[in-house]
């Protein structure tokens, strides 16, 4: 149980940033209307929004590389929580960002995980 | 609505750190037999464990400054997410540390909100 936690947790941590690296609208797949992303403070919620709010920051390209992720289960029904520290490497920045992140997915009525918690933090 | 978790997760991360700083036995008192935590990658389940551990850091004092708090509702039946960053003094040392740690809070039978999930990890 716990290693498949494990599992689930990385397989979406390297899906995530691999869709946010390649293919950043396609996020959109992984939330739902009730969905919450607080990016650097700022509240948004609802799938239309958050993919909005990723699409429009202002880098077209970026890189991240994950340090470490943590996840464990978060409800008898099938949630969980990931929390993930690494850097984002943007076009023309000598020096990488360090950031923080934590996810609470939630299974959908047909049994995928959606994120329904989203926070996102830059490490100063 | 929205007022009101950020509300509820500040007087939590204030009560939390501050029972850490000044008696951290009784942090006990925040966690049920279903917490988990993992600290620096080592996961911990239940509340005498985690008492435990957090008792036996190589620390006797220290004090956490808050910098950032981010909250969320995590559930329709009343649990939040919390996300804070900020740093850990200890004694004798010259700069704090920096960490991030993430909270999910459940609430019990009796409708207190207790720590299901726990993550720390220091900032490196």
């Amino acid at each position: 149980m716990e290693e498949q936690i494990d599992s689930v947790g990385k397989a979406f941590v390297d899906h995530y940033y691999h869709l946010f690296d390649t293919d950043r609208p396609a996020l959109s797949s992984l939330y739902q209307p009730t969905s919450m992303l607080t990016f650097e403070g700022q509240k948004i919620q609802g799938v239309d929004d958050i993919t909005s709010k990723l699409n429009q920051l202002p880098f077209d390209r970026c890189r991240h590389v994950i340090s470490t992720i943590d996840s464990q289960p978060a409800s008898v029904t099938g949630g969980i929580v990931v929390f993930v520290s690494g850097s984002i490497q943007l076009p023309g920045e000598n020096h990488p960002l360090q950031f923080s992140q934590m996810f609470h997915l939630s299974p959908t009525l047909q049994g995928n995980l959606f994120v329904l918690n989203d926070i996102f933090r830059l490490n100063y």
